[in-house]
This record gives structure tokens, C-alpha cells and sequence, in this order.
């Protein structure tokens, strides 16, 4: 239950659609329900979506995919939206037994099932990225922004060693409410998007080069260091991270 | 002249308060204009405010006083609003000859002068800190978020060691429409704060600490690591860049 | 031979059980052994539990399996208590011929086997951890303190973005002598239980994360700044260390 | 307050020593109180030595004379033992106008004022150091340790190059319940000394040295990749802390 | 004497100008001096004008003033041009008594005098900077490409997060033969430079910057990952070097 | 099309040997295409040979053989040339089914087919290396120049431990119009090497080494640091980079 | 031909042993050969016996087993003594082709053929190292001591924390002419052996640990600033450049 | 007392020049006296010069003055050769007052006094540095191995961009028994100089450089990974712990 179901259903009790027994049953069962589910290796949060807007997310990172598919099935069976990110496709094959409705998104190494409604954002988030290795970054983060609920438009392979390449995208870059800038290598991207437009940027620096890359140092200090307004950032590699964030931007 | 008062412009044309002559002579003056002024060492960008709804800022830090009177003088001179951070006293006392109305803010280390209309942001930008000693960077967030036009409220000295002083707050960060929240030392507040709301949360990783902290490497990490949703980072003391972020936020 | 089992002997000598020709006997064997038994490419400090209260702890990472199976026989074959730590299945299987008795702990990589009496300590030793991917560490530290002969208790996935999954265990909190704290990514949890309690508080940090994490580095330079009194820390990953530094003051 | 005066008042009551309506009226006062005072740039935990032993403790650095010596008036007055460390003497001389009994112990760069009835610990808490440079830092946790109720012994400049003597103190190092050691350059000391006693080591790397010590960080890695038993660390230079722990400890 | 002058004095030999003989005992004393002058503290390379076509340059770093003028007084008494980069006005005080003629230019923080014939380059050496506080650098770039024979243009403050400020000035871009860009905090421009022309780009970081610059890392490191081919990377605040190198390649 | 084709059918126009309406056809085609082409995960840059002198370069890191394969074959079907580097054999097994002309370079991992006139350079490139480990950075950096249109030559394994192996190669040296340095452990050869010649120096740190070479970093500061004039340096491993860098001095 | 080998030559020509015809032949056999054998991808010092009294010894890494067995050959066919480190099994088959007498010490990962009279060293080598996990490097150590004409002896597992393990070595320690110290983790033994003689330490830190350990880095910083005199150190890994070095010592 | 003259005591006695009574008194003297004398901040350790050949060295860094003149009191008192190494000017003028004959080396920051007779190194220790910036570093090496009594060479300003200066003195090279290099900036002074000779080479980087030398780091990285034989490191701006490794080789 989210803000916004909790809210119709009470609207429904004030338009008499809903007997206010009915409604009291369900508001009890839920406040009798503990804030969360002790699995022993995992305390699943099962208030997080009243409190913040979507059910608590599973990092697939470090995590087995017998422990991944036990967290995935006490969500689902709660009728709330599941989203596994670094999943491998193990995890999968193990979410899939439990959760047989559960989709992979193989680019994006995720796995999602919506369920119930998700309040739509008012605008389009933004996903540009730099080059062709930071896909699995990007994609992390559109599959992320799609199911808690935005609209998403995607730019790829716009790095600012061919300006004109973004520069022919203009129309676009314009017409989001939220941008997040995927970059690797030198991480400048999100310096020349913010001092194109007016909306807030989110910077995701990506593992992606080598060398005095350090595994996406070089980008994370270039974006943190960024001379342009308007741009904040997340861990290296963290798609999920900036599409969370977007989303929260995007749903005020 | 920014968006809102170009809308302004237009708006008045369409009700007859304005000739079209008038309108269009006003325009064709911004337009010819060079959308910078080249003063040698440094090219003023005078359409900014156009292009990313506020004027251009001075970062104060390694210009001269000198220069930065001269860049302030500028701004001031087309009716822009003035915002100078990391100004040093001597910074101010240059710039109050050229610009005499300008006022310091010496917690904040900045030198402001408002001009015209600023649109306002929608909600509250909440500024929390952890410590007393987070105070100038905290104050810097403040007084860049109230001259871009936001309504802020104040939150200090409420780390992680003594929750109580931070949960005895729950009704201000619950009110916020975006909140700043400025950590030192372990930098461990925006994951706290960002498990108890719903809104976007930056984070300013302070330089404040000692051995370990690296010069505010220790709270930049703990942020960019914060198992928390809804949070993203700034660069270390960046007060400034936070409450540019809020503020786009905060205008959507 | 510990202290304790020294003191029990004497005592009995004292009170007549044993004679003291007996006694005098199996100090003698004891004072003309060598204090360390020289393998070649190891010496085994046979004395360490007379000087420390607990026999040489073999780490298991940079050995061979033949190697930990040599050193962890002589230990058996010597009446002391075995504890392998960051053991590899092909070392348990190695030491299981020579020491058949031997425990392996598969989630927490160690290889047990208790012998002798061990001294009780005082209280509870808990040990809490910020989420499902600490768990080997965690397990780590339980096994190690439950081996040194200490009562433990288990909290876990009580990271500080969910906070009211701590608050709930407030009880338990308060009853521990000592605790051990185990979390990766911003490893903030260490700070907020130390606010809260009154005991020592054992960080470890882990190299649960990714980007900028680097391995733990951002939970222990956390970890090392904290705000809070009370804190002291112990290398990443490194949950026997907390375990060995906690049962020493359970053991006070 | 502390939890010791709580149980004195109600074994008083209990013996018939105070009246009911007295203790009452005591205890109402307190806990009308709030838990922390706001002075807008802090909140003073009021509640802290009731719940973890010793009232907040003011970190000097990185606060103005004035704002030390508003913080510390808030503590005397309540009665409350006050330490504020990083002291520098323009400081002391802010905080003596407000806090005439205030005492300033230069070496430690601390300023202290013990009131009230502190529980004393157990045993012994040894402060041992490499070499007459790490002095300030062993001060400050002299300083710190004794006036949280501990007996304090010092060891000072027993470096490793001339383990003699170290060796000819094995006594004291015996006796000590439990022992910090705090040196800078390769930080080798706290090794060696936890592998001579059986009692909890508190080690403090200091920023003692130049080059590749790069200003502790030498000490707090050897430290932190002891291979002792026994050995927990803390922040570089942090006297305090180490002293905080050790009190803790003593006081279980 | 440089290669040039050498050419034209046998030119002039082949053409009867000068005398076998006159030319003979020029070189000859050449020959006979040693190729350096050892003044116990400093070799003076009396011979690299020869071998690299310009005489030894005096870092002014690290060296005293009295040092300095001593070595500048050799290379001027020999008739070559004389550069020392890195020079507090006091180093120019002692220069002046030796080497009246010496010029000082602040802004570059240099002294120099011009002293024979120097080839000129072939083209134009552009010299870009992101920002005001870059001046520093950028100058010392100008004053060694001019005094090593190069016309210098100069483009000041045209940072990426105002394109159009770059953009405008397409022309002087293109007509470059080799580009100097400096930059300081995110490092961006010269991978957006590089993407826009077709001759070698040297890029400089700036130690311009705060926090997570880490005086000049972060811009060091987003260079060196430059996505955009044709840019070659020198020494933080190493102006001097980009320029000797810049000239170099004009004199090819 | 490059500017030197460009320039020929326009010679061409002039002397009639191609009519107007021909070029004008050829030339309208090319200015019809889209300047890049969106494959969705690519935007191959159809205009950077025109741009830049050379098309668009593919690095292979980070990208599927698959995706190698389609931005390959869209860049042959052009008649444009191939260069891609980091290339795994799997990735040149799917080169070769869309472009069976491409050739495979084992030792400088890249793909390469030559198409149409590439501008030859004025002069040589040299290529040296420190160590045979150093071999495949080298070879990526001749593969790359000579694909450019440079003339290559190499000498490789001379190394400043063994100087006479160096100065033996003095005639070599001394031809080169440009030379790279390619060194991994402590990279000190491009300095002695800038210090012999008066050509500009690229410097190539390599990842060889082990320990404190920390994948390249102890030879890429060395370079930065280089007391020679003459010196620039590109990414850790980045022959490519280098021989681009060296390429664009070259055709000059 | 070493040093020692000519002049036992010249011995022979003085006492009328060897003809001074012959002699002379000889000498100009070895002055008329290359000072290094170019075979493209390396070039072997041929002279480096003479010059620095050990052939030229080939570093194993980075290098292929094809590449091995070639240089080895060279150097092998010439008489030389061989030794290959850093050398995988696979790289010993290829070798053992082409020199059937080499030897693989398979501890030391090292290949090995005396040939020739090696002078010998005036004492004994004494390779100490801390714990089992530092024996292969110790070990690479001890061959190349051994194989450049010293006497080793060895002390194995005498880590700082069980100091009575090398106090009760006191007298090989003091019966050696130089000590190799190998340690990992927090690399404190050098400095504690260092305090106890009389002679030179070479330090050789190793990447044994984890965690906090960076890969040996603590250990190198822990030796880097050793308070004890007399202490020297090599890379991480280092054995070979640790027993040259001691090596060169013993032969002074 | 050093081992010299114990030696030549006994010799005495031997001789009959002195009364087996007389040697007698005076070797209880020296057993009498406590091994290390404790004034409270610090233990002098009078027994060093018997054990290690040389008096305990005074590190001036991070004392008070007087705290250093009351040690330096102590040892002069006893005879013992003085050495203070980083002593600023007000550390001398404290020194003097207790110990009116001690010298004042200015360049090397050192304070002297000779005592007694310290036994002849057998041959000649070479400093040699790599710019004039480095002299005080190498001041430093050159008092201390002349108090330590060695005769020392000096060849200063030989960096490896002007070749020719270092290989004019190769007879001086040549001559050396132990050389110390001294370098910052990419510190390949050491590579090469080893390349050169036969003997051990002990590499001193210094802080000397700016930007990426990191204050030493980039000349200590460099010298850890030298590819020459015969190198071991010390502490960045360790001119002392050079010259008393050099001493001590140079001593057997």
C-alpha cells in the first residue's frame, strides 16, 4: 500500500464506495503486521513503500540467488513491485521458480515484476549517456525509472568529443524534467548537459575505461568537481541510484 | 531578464498592456547583445539568467579582489542579482566601492545583492547539519537557496551519536519539499534522513574532521555509499551547488 | 594449558586432590617444551594460550591446504582448541584427515574444533550487522567469539537507511557487555548503536559495496570518524579480530 | 545525572534516606527537561550522561572561542563534569571568563572541569607511546581517561628500534586492565604489546612523521593489519577516543 | 649559439662573409668550454641551446633567491636567454642587481630577458583557459611560447558549462597550429577543444579548485581519460612544459 | 572524405577533369548524411574523418563482439578506414563475418583495413619501449601511426638500467620527427630520451610491473614529473593515444 | 666474464700460464661482440656480467613462455649463469627445451642454471620472514642469493606478535653480514630486528593480507618510515631486488 | 662505548698497558648504569652506541627545543657523539646554551658535536643529487655519514635530462663504495646511476616538485620500481637513514 492507494481507498470510504468496516479491516491488518519480516540473513521492509514511495529494492551485489529469491518472494506474494538489481542471470533462474511472473532485463542485469499502481511522475526523465560501454549503467537506470513509474526518453553515445552530436538533440534535453547523464572515462558530460538546460541533472560516473580511469575515479571526481549548477551525483556504476532519485524529483 | 519575466513581457503584449513596438525594441536589445562581455581575464555570461533562470555566480576562490569587483560591478550594472561565495572580507570591501549596496554574509563567506524579480520555488528547502562546525558550509546552502528565490528552514547540529535531536524533528523534515543535509566526519546523516522522508535529499560531505577524515574524503564516501534512496552528493563544502540543485528542484 | 586450567591444578594440589610429585610432573613437561614448535615453513606458539588465554588462531588465507592441515594438527595432537579462519572447503577437507573431529562452518569460512575448558565470559557478545552481504563476516566474528567461550547474539540487516528495524531491538541492544558491528558501503551503523548504548562497540568494516566503496575503504574511513564515543575499529573484513578483541573484554 | 546517582537516589529512598516526594519532585525536573538544549548553532545533548555515562564532551576544533565557551557555560552550569579537547588557549581564555574553575592542561590541549561523582573503574588504563612527539596525543587521553574516573599509568617512548625498554615494563604492562598505545611513523608498538599481555588494546596512530608517513596514515594501515590479537583502533590522533573506549571498558 | 646560428655562421663561411679562420676559433671555443659550469650547488648545461635549441630554463621552486641569481647571472653573461619560471618578486630582486635588463611578469609569476636570435615557429600558438583563476598558468604558457620565438593568441574563461562562449570563437580555434588548454576542477575542456579541431591539443590541469579536486587531480585525471584523440597531458600548473612542448612541435 | 580528397576533386573541378555537376552530386550526398549515424547503442561520427583527418576509432573494452562487428561493418560500408583497438580475437572472429577484408594484429590487439588515400606525414615516428613486457602497448601505437599514414620505426628493450643499449640507437633517435616513449615500472625513459633529442616526446606509461608500479601509476607520475622539456603524456596503457597524438605532429 | 674471471686471466698472462697471444684473442672476441644481442622484442645485455658482476636475470612477468625460453637460451648458450623469476610452470617447460640443466624451485617460482665460477661473499645472508604466507617471496629470496655466491641461512615465522620466537634467535641474527627482512601485513619486523644488530636490513614488504593491507602497501609504508636505523627498502615482492642488493653488500 | 673501544681496552689489559682492576671498575660502571635513562618525555637509550655503533640520533622534528636541548644535554654529557637531525635555528640556539661546542649545519638543519673515536668506514660514501633543490636533503646524508665517520664525496645536479653532467664523473662513480642518489620530481636519477656500477645504491626521493609529485611520492614510486639492480629506498626527505644505512655497509 503507497500513499496514494491509502488515499483512494479513503476517498472511496468518503464516497460511500467503501463500507468503513471494510476499510478499518484493512488499515488493521496492516498496522498488525510487524514494519518488516525477519528472514534471519534479511529484515524485508515491508512498510517502505508507505514511507517512501516504493517497496524496498534488493541489491543483488553479495547476496546468493537462494537468499535473492526468498527476499523476491516474500515481496511478491505481498502484491508489491519487485525490482532485483545486479542480478545475475542465476539469480534469475532462481527468482523465476518463486516468482514465475518475474521479467529479466538482460542489458540492464535486472529483474522486475510490476504489481498495483504506481503514481505517474509529471514529466520525462532523461537518460543520456556518453558512450556504448555505459549501457548496462543506463539501462540500469531506465528500467529503474520505468517501473517506479516515469515516462523515459534515452540518448546514447553523445560523449563531448563529437559535440554535435548532443548538440542535435537539443529539442529533447529541453523537453525533460529530470536528466541523468551516464559517463565514464572523463565524466564531462554532465557539465556541457547542465549548462544546456534548466532542469536538475543527476551524474552517474561509470567503471568504463582503463588505465587512470581507476575504475570510474577519474569520472566521479570530474562530475563532483563540475563547474556547471544544477548537477549532483551518485556512486560509480549506481543506474539505480540516479533513477531513484529522478524518480523522487519527478513525482513532487 | 529571465524566463518568468520574459513570459511577464509577452503576457502584457497579449493583454494590450504593452505595445508590440515597445516589446520588440526591449527584445532586440538583449539580442544584440553579446550573450558574454570579455573583460580579458574573465567572459561574463550575461544571458545565463535567460538560459538557466539565474545570472551568473562568482566562485570567489582564487580570483583576486580586484577581479571579482570588477565581475560584480558587471552583473550589478545590468540589474542582475548579484551572488558572490567564498568571498573573503577584503573580497567584500573591494566590491562594496563598485556596488555599494551589496551585502556579506560572513557565516556564509558571501556577498549578495537581489535584484528583480526572483520566480519562487514551490516548497521548503530544508538545510540540516551534523555539527556545529558544518555551520559556514550549511549557511552558504542558505543564503544561495533564499536569493534564487526559496523559502528555508534551519536544522543544526543534529548527528548521528544523539538521534533524538534529529527525530524530535520528524514534523520540519516531513514539511520540506527538498532537504540539504551537511555532514562531516563520518557524513553518515543523509542515509538517516533519507530513510524517514520522501523527497530528495542532497548531500554536502563537509572538510570538517581530522586524521582519517581526509580533508571531507571520509564523508564524501560514506554519501555516495548510502544505502539510503533519494540521495546525491556535491562536492566536499559545496553549499553552494547543493542549494543550486534544490532550487531546480524546488522550481519544477 | 590456560591460566585457568593452571589455577584449577594448583588449587587441587592445594586442596589435596592431586599430589604434588603429579603436579610438579606436568609443569616440568610443560617448561621443557619448546614455546613454539618449528615446522620450517611455520612455528606454532605452543605457549599462546598460557600467555594469552587462547591457543594460535591459524588464518587460512595465503596457506596451502597442506600447510593449515600441518599446523592445525599439530594444535589438535596437543589437546588445544583449533580455529582455522578464511578457510576454503579444499583446507577443511585437508584437515579433516588429520583432525576427523574438525567442525567446518561453511558461512562464516572457519574450521573449528573446541578442546579443554575454556573460561566463560562475563556477558553477551552481539553482534549486529547492516545487511544480508555482511553476513560472512558476521559469522566470522559469531563463530570466533562462540569458540573463545563467549554467549553471542545475532541482529542482522538492521542497516541505518530503515532505522526503525534498530529501533525495534532496543532491548537486546542494552543487554550486550559488548557488541560488534559489521556493515560495508557508508558503514554508518557503528555510530548510531554507540549513540545509543553504553558498551564498547566493535566496528568492522566490509568490502560490501561497489565504485566507491573501494573494497571497504568507505565504511572504514566511516568507521574511524565517528561522531560517536565509544567506537574503535578493526581491519576490513576482519571479524575474527572483533570477535578476538570483544571476547578479551567479555573475559575482564 | 549518571545511571550511578539514578541507583544511589532510589537506594536512598529505599532506605528511607529521602522521601518519596522528593526523589519525585527530582526526577520530574529531569525528565521535563529536554533531552537537549538548542543554542541554534548546537544542541547540547543534556540527556547524554544519564545515558551513556559522561556528558557531551565539546570537540574544540573547528568552533570559535565564543561558541567553546557558550556550549561549556551550558555544561557547568548544569553541574555536569565538562572536557572540551582541541583546545587552543585563545579558547580557555574565552571559556574562563564563563567557567572560572575551568582548568587548561596544555599538553593535552584540553580544557576540563570535574563535577560531581564520576563511578570509578576497575582496574589500571596504561598509556603507552613510541616517542616524545606522539606526547600530546597520550596526554589528551590521559587527560581524558582521568577524568572519566580512571587511574591512569603512563609509559612513555618505548618505540620498537629499542624493545629493551619496553621489555624492562612488563610489569606495569601487566598490571594495566587495559592499555592504549599511540604512536605515529610505522606504528609497530600497539604489535608488540598486544602480544605481551592479555588485556584489550586500544591503539592510536598519530601524525608523527614526514614523508611516506603521510600524516598518520602509515601508523593507522599497521595498526589496522596488526597481527595480534587484542588490538582496535581508532581515528588518527584521537586521544580522546582511545581514552573513551578504554573508560568504557574499564567501567563494564 | 643554437643550431640556427651555427647554420648561418658556416653559410656565412660558404659565402666568404667570414673567414675560415674567425669562424674556426668561435668554435673552438665553443669546443673547449666544458658542455656545463659547476657552481658546487648547480651544473649550469652551458651546451642545451645546442642540443635542444634553447638554453637551460631555472625552475624557481625550491631554490633561493641568492641561488637563483647566480645561475641566472651565468646563462646572461653568455649571451642566452634567460627564463626562470616560478619566481617570487623577491627571486626577481636578486636577479635585478645581477642582470639589470631582466624582466618580471607578475601575473606569470616568471623573469625573463630575450638575448640573441631565436627561430620563429611556424604558426600560431593558441592559448585556452577555463576560467579567471586558471590566469596564473595560462600566463606562464604565454610568457615561455613568446620568449621561445612563438606569436601566442590567448582565449580566456571559456569553461564548458557556458559553451557558447567557446563556440564563438570557431575562428582562432582553426587557426591554431597547436593548442595550449588549461583547466582546472573537472578538466573538460580539452577533450571538447580537441573535438573541434585538428591539431595537437597539450592540456594543462590547474590546481584551481576545492574539495574533491584534490588540487588538481581531479582535472589531471579527466584529461588523461580524454575520450577525444589528439591530446597529450603535462604536470599540474606546468605551464611552462606545455608550452616548451607546444613550441617544439611549431618548430618542426 | 577527408580535407585532402575534398581538396582534390575541387583541384580536380578546376582543371576540368571532374565536371561541376559531378562534385556538386558527390558533394550534396555528403552533406545530405546525417553527420552521425544512430545504430541505438552507437552513433558512429560520419563526419570526423572530414572533421579530424581520420574516421571515428572503435575502442574495443567494453563493448560486445557483436556491437564491434555493426559499428565496424557501418564504418567499411563507407569506404572508410578501420582501426579498432582492444580488439579480443572473438571480437575480430565477428569483424570478420561483416568486413572479411579486416586484418587482425595480435600483438597490438587491434583490427585494421585500410580504404582510400590517407595523407602521408613528413617524417618518422619513432617508437621505444623500455621492456619486452611493454611490447603490446608499442605495437598499438605503430598499428595505429601507420594506419594513420606515418612511417614507423622501432626500437624496443632499451630500458635506462642498461644506457648504452639507448645511446647506442643515437642516429635513430636523432631522424625521428616524433618519438614515443613507452615504459612501465619506474618510467623514466622518456625523460633521458627528451633529454637527447629536440623532437617532441609522447610518453606511454604502461601497466607492467608489480607492487608499488600500482598498475601504472608510479610510471605515469614519473612521466608527468619529468625534469626534461619536452614531454607529454597520455592514459596508462594508451598507445593508440599516443600514436594519434604523434600522427597529428606529424601531418602538420 | 666477470670482473674476477678477467682478472684471473691477466694472473695467468703475468705468470706465463696463458700466452699473451691468446689472451689477446680471447679479449678481442669479447670486445668485437655486440655490448647486447638484439632479438627484436628484447635486447640482452651481454656485457652486464662484466659491467656489474651478474648477468643480465630475466623478470618472468608480463612476458610470454616463448619469449622466456628465448632469452634464456642466449644468455645459457653463452655460458652465463641464468636465473628467470617471477617464472609460471609453463614458462619452465618452455626453458627446459632449450636448456635441459635449468632447475625450477617451484616455492621461489624461479628457474635457475650456475654456470661458471661465481665469486663468493665475504658472510652469511639471512633471510627472516614473518609468517608462512611471506615464504614464496623469502624464498625467491633465498635462490638468488644462493645463486649469486652466498651463503643463506634462514628464519622463518618470527612475526612481532610472538616476539619470543625471534628473541630465541638472537644468535643467527647476530652472525649475519646482512639481513633480509620479509614481512606483510603491518611490516613492523624490520624496525624490531633493525633495534637488535649491528648490520644492514634490507626490508622487502610483501601483498600478504587483506583489507586494510592494499596489497602490501601498509607493509611498505610501515618499513618506508621504520624509526630503527640501518633500514633499506625494496618493492612489494621484491625478493630478487632485495638478495641483488644484499648480495652486492656481502660482495663489497 | 663502542665496540672499538671495548676492543681496544681489552687490547690494553692484554698489553699490560691498563690494570685488569682499572678495565674492571670501568666496564661496572657501564653495566651499572641503567641501559636507558628516563627524563619523563623521553627515554634515552644510552646502550645504543654499544649495540648499534653509533649513539641515539635526535629526530628534532616534533619536539619542543627544549625538550631537544635537555636530551641533547644528556648525551653530550656522556661523551657521545651528538647528532640532531631537523633541527630549526631556535632548536640550535636552546642546544647551545647546555651544549656550548655543538655546531650548527644550516643547509642540512643539523646540530653536531663530535666525541671520542668513532671507528673509519672502509671507504668512500658518494652523494649525489639530481637538482639543486635538493641539496638540503643531501646536506643531511653528507653530515650524517661524516659523523658516523666516513669520507664523503659530493657530485650534485646531475639529473638524468642533461645525461652528459653525470657520465663526466663516472671515475668518481667508479670510486665510490656506497652511493647515495638523492631525487624528486620522477626520481630516476637511481635507475641510472645503478645501471652505471657495481656497488649498492641507496635512493633518497625527495618532496621536491609540485602537482603530481605529490610531496615525494611520484620519486619514491619511481625508486621502488627501479628496473636496476642494487637499489633499496628510504623515507621520502630521509637524508639521515641513507646515510646510516650507507655508513653501516660501508662500516663492515
Amino acid at each position: 500500500m503507497t500513499e496514494l492507494t491509502l488515499r483512494q481507498l479513503l476517498d472511496r470510504v468518503g464516497s460511500g464506495e467503501v463500507a468503513p468496516a471494510e476499510a478499518s479491516a484493512r488499515l488493521l491488518d496492516l498496522l498488525r503486521a510487524a514494519p518488516f519480516e525477519d528472514l534471519g540473513f534479511a529484515r524485508v521492509d515491508t512498510h517502505r513503500e508507505l514511507r517512501q514511495g516504493f517497496p524496498e529494492v534488493v541489491l543483488g551485489l553479495g547476496k546468493t540467488p537462494v537468499q535473492i529469491a526468498a527476499i523476491a518472494a516474500r515481496i511478491a506474494q505481498r502484491g508489491q513491485t519487485l525490482l532485483v538489481t545486479r542480478a545475475q542471470p542465476e539469480a534469475y533462474e532462481a527468482v523465476r521458480v518463486a516468482v514465475p511472473a518475474a521479467n529479466y532485463h538482460a542489458d540492464a542485469r535486472a529483474i522486475t515484476l510490476a504489481q498495483g499502481d504506481m503514481p505517474k511522475g509529471s514529466g520525462t526523465i532523461l537518460v543520456a549517456c556518453a558512450g556504448t560501454s555505459d549501457l548496462a549503467v543506463a539501462e540500469e537506470a531506465v528500467v529503474t525509472a520505468e517501473i517506479m513509474g516515469n515516462t523515459v526518453d534515452r540518448i546514447y553515445d553523445v560523449g563531448v568529443a563529437g559535440l554535435h552530436r548532443l548538440l542535435s538533440e537539443q529539442a529533447r534535453l529541453q523537453a525533460a524534467r529530470v536528466i541523468i547523464v551516464v559517463a565514464g572515462m572523463e565524466g564531462a558530460l554532465p557539465s556541457v548537459v547542465a549548462g544546456l538546460v534548466q532542469v536538475p541533472v543527476i551524474a552517474v560516473p561509470t567503471s568504463v575505461g582503463y588505465g587512470a580511469s581507476f575504475g570510474g575515479v577519474a569520472a566521479l571526481l570530474g562530475m563532483l568537481n563540475s563547474c556547471a549548477n544544477g548537477v549532483a551525483v551518485v556512486n560509480i556504476d549506481n543506474g539505480f541510484g540516479a533513477a531513484a532519485m529522478a524518480s523522487l524529483i519527478n513525482h513532487l
